[in-house]
Parts: structure tokens; sequence; C-alpha cells
């Protein structure tokens, strides 16, 4: 019996690397980004069915979890309200150190509003440096301006 | 009396609310990005003796304001550890929704280490977008692998 | 010197309670709904020059007060993570009673996505009743889906 | 052994996506909206014996799961003080920005008291709308006056 | 100029050590119980003008500081979620550790619901005992039945 | 194996819903109030044994249940802080939003100390009103002076 | 104008430095233990009205102020749930690692019950010891038992 | 399989009860006093091998438990960081209410430095009086003063 | 099934236990430092092929296991922010109360930047002191400095 | 007025940036450590009178400021249990990634006990690398064992 999304990502986790498959590879079968697949995987996306069906495949997983695949979860997926992990504690703090900046230049360049992260997209990827390769990341977020009324 | 850089950064907002002043042009004087100016007004980031100068002169800073503007600040500019303001929020929920993604692709790609916060720049801009404008970041942070000793 | 909204408030609040002003008559000087002005002079929305001319006419604010109406505040009304006072416990409590009732009955119309907070309205009124009047809220906010990618 | 509701919802939600069963369909089982037969599914509210049964009856509980749906419930259906979830967020986000206002618009129509959530109703709808269509909830609580003695 | 009603009761502390005022004299002047006066005067219920004229002449307020007692104001007295005060925090423990015992009884009785905590009163008084006398509180709230719809 | 109390009361509730004991069932089998029995039997107080006898026998507990029982158990039987279940959350706005209050009153009458949570009754009854039932409650506790050394 | 307890405990705290005072001499102007005496001029304790005098004498106090001291104060002085202060800071740690110790021990000894914290005293003393002398503390807290009713 | 302290604990805890050892008897057999015996035995000091095996046959403890036993655990016994059992929090409210006092005389007397919560032993015994007997408590903890370099 | 590191972390540890095996023995196998071998065992850093496979031979660990040993884990080893244990707490007390003092003379060194917890390394070592033995840790992590754009 | 030391730490940062004295030159006056001495100044330690009264001339305090540098202060330099800013929060996560490592290798090495944070000492140099210069750190604390008694 599974009783809730998480349990499914314990299963694909596991299977993961028992099987020894990559992120870029169920993307290839999902027919999406690696970014959005995986954030799926890791149970924040939900699936449709025929994706669902996709990665149940790739993973082995019962048609009880496929299911759960299309069930849109609880998001958020850290154990902490600041997270302990350093590369993703290093994100928190971009949000903390830089947090008033982007707030003021976000205001300053579309009035008063939000970044969408729901209308939202990322893309990670290498960016070649001889002083040491960076990681590279792009976050594209529809504005949306406060409604009056 | 000054005892703390957060004196130094209420200057700045009041009187940049008082003149009018906008970021874009604050870091035209600096001659640096409009990020690490924005950011460094606000508190995070260290000024050199030309640059204090030069923000001090455009806010009508004192001396003594001017001198701990070259001073290291105490960083973190939120005022609780989840923010509050929805802006800023939104930031925060792409770390929680996309927390494990990001650590899984990036391990993927590089291997076990993190995207520097310190070796790291950021450019905010507008993405026209026929469907409702967008807001674009670019983060650049280099690769720092774990040390094996 | 005024350095941040947050004093501005404090400000109008004071004005408020010397001149006897109702926030009904504020919002028929702004021209909008009673519910986006009162929020507005609280310090979580941004008035536009005009607007903000009014509000300083009416609660008696300085030109410097008026500039800062215009800045996106930083926003979040309360004091504690968990309300403290009853009557806003009691939205807390709606939202912890029935969070996950909204969450699924928003999916199953819906499927995955939020009801917008940003692109929102509210609307509170009385509803006579005679076994004691009610207080009707209508919250309506456009669903925004989940992008995929 | 059950010893306590929550072992019940569990059974409930797994038995919901093997089965593929609507709340919809269960509240029309039940008699009753959909908003609280939902809510009492998801050990927020008390099911009497005849309701018990049916709901029983469509998720294939036992004896014992039936007898815990008429026990009154620990409430409270989140797990984390602000809730992680981007719908539920937004949710608490809302009372977060318009907490102040909505306490001030409630004491100048009614004077000092609550809205209640107890004497409680909500109804959640689709509201078709050309620009996307919206979440559309009202809520209704009797206004209950702070008693003077 | 006073922005909140915190500082009138600041005013009124004050005042009550300064001039020696005991609570029940300020219960006679206002004419209602000890209990709801005591709330009143440190900010948690609401005078009516006649009421806070009464108290203010006491006390020696200003007409603004007489003006806030009849604003609604936030309420919650303590300064942190769980009391330090020892008698404060025997009253936490007591809902600690008779909690769910009390729950349990009045769902025994009066089935699914609460005790109001606004259509409520306390009465506070000694209860004279040969093996040392006893603090003796009486507490009256409305059962309110959750709504069934 | 049992280890700890907790385990104890999980059985004990078990058996209560599935052999629909009431409360007031087991206070007259051990012989006291049926609030000091409910705290005893979730996990709060002590019995001696031939209470736990009694009520092992009510409940069908095995004898290391029994054993148990007659442990002095780790108290405070709320899983937060802050409880989220409306019922016991009005108890603790009671301790919130009169705490103050009660801390004068008690100090007007008695000077400094407290009153005892230990050498302490409870006792709740209906309290039959015309216009809604009430929930009448009586707290009784030993005034402790706080000793001069 | 004096509003809280607090404040008076900062005045005596600047005096004290100021002047040079030590605890053990105003013990001895007082009458009591030294124990008891700082508690109290920390602010943690009630002074009755020849005491409240001295005290003020020593460390030239308004009649605010000594009217203050003898007002019961909203005890805990400690500026967070778990001291940063070293010194402190072992105390809790004593507490933290023991806790379970002590009430095993004193349950074995007593039964259910506790030792007061109010019919308390405590000595603290220099217990001299060829390998580094020792402090040596005392604490006596009467046992309560657990009432049954 | 064993793998942390906490469950040889559990394993003790379930022992003690089903046997009825008092920890008075354990320390006979450990040949040590009963507040360093019972901390041992609640996972918070470390056994030597013999002692291990003396408190492994009269548990009936595992090879692998009485092995868990003389590895260094995690310390701190507490499940919360304020705790809520009453007798437990006493201890806490001394260290809230009295720790700026202690802090005081510790440094009146020995100057700047600490007491050892590690060169530190504790004696808890039974105080008789005729008011009521009372639980003493001697702590003795090294001075440690901080070092100048 | 596995589904995460820290199973595998338990699985080390009570192996460890029951065949006694010294964390310098493991380093010796592995052929790097002690510090960073532990780091690893303890799922903070992550294994090549072949060090999981002697790891997992010493440990007798499963193929699975040895699988995950080379994923990188989800790092931050404490239970709590704050931890309870007494050696790791002094750690903890260290970056509290010299936290100030690192910051300040790291900067006035090396400028604005941060000591790098990544290209890190740690040395922990017994220094013989007449006076009794002493910990001697070295700490080298590469000097990061702020980058300006 | 003053009445605690943060306020004379204000006042020595204050002085110091206006005056531009380094902490190296602090040291020299002072004849101690560099790391002493600023953890002194930033009001961890406590300074003797001779000490005082130098870097009272040095940094041009009061007679009163003076007096209150010698007395122990309340330890603790952070705002927050978790530091914000970057550089001490890599301390913290030395603290959390290799918390578990360092005591595992201490107990190993020394038994159960601590290291002192106490009887303490830490050097803050400069290693200069061909890669990067590195900030290279020692601390020497001694070892304390647990008494057995």
């Amino acid at each position: 019996m599974i009783s809730n999304r998480e349990e499914v990502t314990q299963l694909i986790l596991s299977a993961k690397v028992r099987k020894g498959i990559k992120w870029g590879a169920v993307a290839d079968v999902v027919g999406l980004s690696k970014e959005w697949t995986t954030a799926a995987c890791l149970g924040q996306m939900t699936f449709d069915k025929e994706q669902a069906e996709k990665v149940g495949e790739l993973f082995g997983l019962s048609d009880e979890a496929i299911a759960w695949l299309q069930v849109a979860p609880y998001k958020g997926s850290l154990p902490t309200a600041v997270p302990t992990d350093p590369l993703l504690y290093r994100w928190y703090e971009i949000v903390s150190v830089y947090g008033t900046t982007i707030k003021e230049l976000i205001h300053e360049e579309f009035g008063d509003g939000i970044m969408s992260a729901i209308d939202f997209s990322m893309d990670i990827n290498r960016e070649e440096d001889p002083k040491g390769d960076r990681v590279n990341v792009v976050l594209s977020g529809k504005f949306l301006p406060y409604k009056t009324y």
C-alpha cells in the first residue's frame, strides 16, 4: 500500500542507484527538459499518464506507484527550512545576501509585482572557463504585476 | 556616531527616496554592474575607497558613513529565515521546490562539490514576451569540487 | 528622516486614530476598493503618485512620506509566523484545518497549479443572518498552471 | 490495530488513488458539500455513523477504521507551521499580506470580535474568465463579538 | 504621537505603579468585572467611549491615548510562544499536560466542536483552605459545534 | 517489547475505539474523577497497582503494559508547542490573551508566587444556557508563595 | 517614566558598575542571602517596601524605580531559550544531559511529582580543592506530589 | 542489528519495567553512584567493559548491546529544547529565572570562567522536613577560568 | 531496498561496533586521512568506486550499499541546529563566542571574502601537555575573495 | 549611562572605523594575541584593569566604559543561532558537516570527554599557496575526560 508520493520518490531513488540510471536519460525518455523531469521524479511535479508509464517502466514501478505519479504532490523538497547541505545552502545564501537587491532591481524595471515560480523554467549548464568551469543557471519567470482593484 | 553598516544602509535608502535616485544611475557612477552595486549599497558588499566616495557624494553621506562603506559588512539581507515578502518568497520557493533537482543535476554534471556563492555573478533582465514579459536571471558560480585529502 | 515604509504606516495609523478617519472614506478618496486601499495604507501595496498625494493630504503626511508610499514595500503584515491575534488566528486556522482540502479540490478541478495571490482580489462584506450576522469574504485568484518545459 | 485518525486518512488516500475515486463522488455519496466531505475524509471533521459507513464502503475500510471516522480528530492538516507547498503557501501569504487589512475592515464593520472558523463554510468554484479562469472561493463565518462581563 | 495600543498599555502600567492604583479599583470605576477590565487595560479588549474616558481620567491619559483605548487592539499579551514567567508557565503547562484530556472530555459531552474563547468569561478568586489557600478560577465558554454543510 | 508509556497510550486509545468505552466509565471503574482518570489513561498521570490492573482489564492490556501504567511518565500531551487543534488552540489563546491579566490579578490578591499545576484539580461540566450550552471549567490550584531566604 | 521592571534592572546594573558595588554587600544591606538578593536585583524576585528602599538608597534609585521593585516582575532572565553564554549553557547542558536521570531518581525516591522551583533555595559556594577549586551549589526544593482527585 | 545507543537505552528501559529493577540496585552492581550509573544506563555516559557486562547481565542484553554501552554516545536526553515534562521544566526554569544570578555570583567569587559540566558530579537526596520533605541536590563542578593568550 | 545514504551510514556504524573496527584502520585501507575517511563513512563525502569497494569489504556491505557510497550525499550530520552533545556544542560555542573575532581577523588580513569549507582540510591530533593533553586541530581553507563585477 | 557591555562594543567599533585602528595594533598595545584581544574588544572576554585602561585610551572611551570592560560579559557574538553571514556560516557548516567526524576521532584518541572551549586558544594565519592563499587556523583545547563518580 502506497499512501503518499514521497514513498514513490524513495522507490525511484533506490532504483536509480541500483540500475545506474542518469537523469539525462530519464529526460530523454520523457521528452522534456532534464530540470523538469528530475523535479517530477523527485516528487515536485505531476506527470501525465503517458509520461508516468514511461518513467514507471524505466524504474520498474508498480501500477499503484505509476498512479501516484499522476497525482499533484505536496511540494517542497528540503527537510529543514534552512538547508544544511552545502550545495543547497549556497542557493539559500544567494537569496539571503542578494534578496533585497533582487527585489529592488525587479521593482525598478517592472514596478510592484513578482517573478512567477509557477510560469517558470530553469536551465542548468556547464560554462567552460579556463580558471575553473562554472555552473551557469538561467531562471526565467513571468513577471506578474500586483492587481489594483 | 555610526556603529554598524546597517545604519549606513538606512541613510542610503532614505536619501534614495528623497532624491529619487535609480540603482542604475548608482551603478553608472560606480562603474560596475547594477547587481553588485545595489547589493553593496544595501550593505552586502564592500566598496573600495574610490567607489565609497562616489557613492557618498551621490547620496550625501558623511565621512564616517563613507568609512563604514569600506568595512566588510555582516551579510544577510532578510529579516526572517523564511522571507514573508512575496517576491522574495518565490525565490525561496524555487530553492525549496527545485532544491533536490538542482543538487542532482549539478552532481550529475560535475561530481560532488558546490556552485560558489562567492565567485559568483548575477544578471537580471527583462525578457520580452508577447504572453507577458518575463524576468530573466542568469546566475554564474564557479564549481568548487570537494577536496580529498 | 524616514528610512522604511513601516514608519509611514505608523504615521498613517496614528493620524487615523487622532482624526477619526474610516478606511471606507480613504477608499472613496483613492477611488478603489476598501480592501486594496487599506492594504496599501498598511504598507502592503504601492500607490501611484496621484493616489499617494490624496492619501498624504487626508492623513497630513510630509512629502517624504508621500514619496515612500510610491515605493514597493517589503510585504508581510504580521509580527509572528503564527499570528497571536484571535481574529487573524482564525484565518490561519482555516488554512491549517482546510489546507489539504483546498489543495485537493483545486487540483481536482484545475489540475496541478496554484491560485494566484498576486492576480487576486478580496471582497469582505456583512451577510445578514437572523441567527447572527456573518462575515462573507470572496477571494478571487487567477489559476496558474505549472508550466511543463 | 489503528491507534489514530491519521492512519485512516492514509488508508483513504491510498484507496482513492488505487480506485481513481473523485472527491465530488464522495460528496455525492455522503450528501454534503465537497468541501466539508473532503475535509472530513482528510481527518479534519467527524462523520456520523451513517456517513462513516458510506465512506467506509466506498473506500473499502474495515469496521475499526469506520469507528475511527466517528471520533473527533486532532485537527490541523499541515506538516509545518508555514506550509512549503506553493498552492498552500499562497493562502498563508494572503493571511500574511492582507492580515492587518482583514482585521481593520472586520472591526470597522462589526466592532471588536472575530469571524468564526467553526460556524463556518467554504465554497470553492471555477470562475470562467477569458484572460484565464480563476479560483473563486467564498468564505462565510459567523461574526462573534467579544463578550463584556 | 502614539502609533499603537502597546504604547498606551505602557502608559497605564507606569501610571499604575506611580499612583498605586489597584485593578479592583479600576474595575469599580469602569463598572465591569476585574478580569475584563484588567485585560482591557493591558491592551487585550476594546473600551467604549465612556469607559475609555473613565480609565483615562484615572490614569491621567491624553485624549490621543483615550482614543486608542477605543480601537480594537492586536491581541496576545505574551512576549514568547512559551511563556518564561513561572506563574504563566503553569497555565501553559496545564494546557500541555491536560490538553488531550480536555479535548476528550469536551467531545465526549458535547460532540465535535470547541469551547469559545470569545463568548467567554473568567472569574479568579481566593479559595480559603486550611492547608494553604488556593487560586480558584472559573472559565465559562459557549460550546460551538462544528457546522456541517 | 514496550519501551515507553506512549505505546501504552496508543493501545488504550485503540481499544477504546474498538470497544466503544467512554471515559466516564473508566473513571467509574477507577473510582476517581473523569479528569484525572482520562489524563492518566492518556499518559500524563501514574496509576497505582490496583488502578492499573482495573484499567488493564477494561482495555485488555498485557501485564507489561499494566506495569508501564505504574511508571511516572514523561508528561506533555501535545505534538507542537502551539497546538494546531482548534479546541486546544482556544485554551492556548486564553493563556495568550489573558496571560498578563491572570498574572496581575493573582499577584494583586496573593502577592508574588504561582498557582500550582501539581497540587491542582480540574472539573469540566456542561452549563445549560438557553442561548447555547456552555463549557464550564473550574480550576483549583494551591497558591505557592515565592520563598525568601 | 518607567514602564517595566527591566528598566530598573538596567539602572541597577549601570550603578553597580559605576559605583563598584558587590552583590555580597547588597545582600548584607538587605539582610538575606546573596542568591535571593541578587535574583531580586536582577528583576526576578519582589522586594518588600523596606528592602526596596535600602536597595534604592544603595544604588541611588528614584522613588518611581523603588516602587517598581515592589511589583512582582515578569520572570525569566535569559535572552534566548537556549542560552549562548558558556557559563549559563553548562547549566542548560546539565539539564539536557542529566535530565532523564534526575527525573528517574526523584521518582524512584519520592514517587510521581516534582521538585518545587518556588519553595526553593539555592546556595553557591567555593569548594577548595588541590586539583583546582570547585563551584559547589546546593539546591533545595520541596517535593510536591501529584494530587489524585 | 543495533545502529545507535538510543536503541540500547530502549532495551534497558523496557527490561527495567518488566523485571522491576531499581536504579539503586544497578548502581550497587556497577559500584558507582546512582546518579552516574543512571545517566550511563540512559545513554549519557560510557561504560567500561567490566561495567557494561554487569549491566548487560542485569538487564539481559545481547553482546552487541553490551558493545554499544562502551561507545561514547551522542548526549542530550530531552526530546525538545524546552522540556515539557513538569519535573524537568522546573529545572529549566531554575536556569531561566536564576541564570543571571548564578552568572553574577560565580564571577564575583571566581572571576571570568565557567563551572564545568564535565569534571562534575551530582548528588540527589531526600531532605526530611516536617513541612514536607525536600529534594536536596548538590552539584559540584570544577571552576575553569578563561585562558588568556 | 536502500533509499538513502543515511541507511548505509547506519549499516557502517552497526558493523563498526560489532566488529570493533577503528577509524584509523579504515583510513589506512582507503589510503586517505582519517578525517576525510571518517566523514565519508559517516555520509558526508563521496567515495570513488575503488574506495567504496574497500570500505564495503571492510564493513561487509552489499553491492547496493556500495553503490550508494558513490552517490553525493545530502550533507549535514547533526540532528538539531544547535547540537546537544557537549563535545559538539563546544565547537558550536567557539563559532558563537569567537565568530565576530574570526570575521574581523580574516577580513583584516585578506579583505572581504570567506575561508572555504569545500577546498578545506582538517587535521585532529593529540598535543601532549604536562598540565593535561590537548586536542590540537588544524583547519586549512582556501581564501575566496568576493568577486566584483 | 551604560547598562551593558554591548554598548561598549558599539563604542569601540564606531571609534575603530572613525580612527582607522587595526586589531593587530590593539593587540600590540594590550600585549596579548590578536585573537584574544579582538574577542575581548568585541565583548567576549574580560580585560583586567591595566588592559582596559590601555584599550580605553586607544579608542577614547569614558571611565564608565572602561569599568564595563572589566566585567565578565554575557557571551555569544552572533545575532541568530545559524549565522547568515557567509564567512561565519562556513564555520557553522564545518561543525555541521564534520561534527560527527570530530566526535568520533576525538573519542577514538582520547575516550569519552570533550575539547575545552575555555582552556582554549586559537591562532589564525595566512598560509601562502601558489594556487591561492589559505586561511590556516590552529585550535588548541585541553581534553577534559568525563568524570566517573
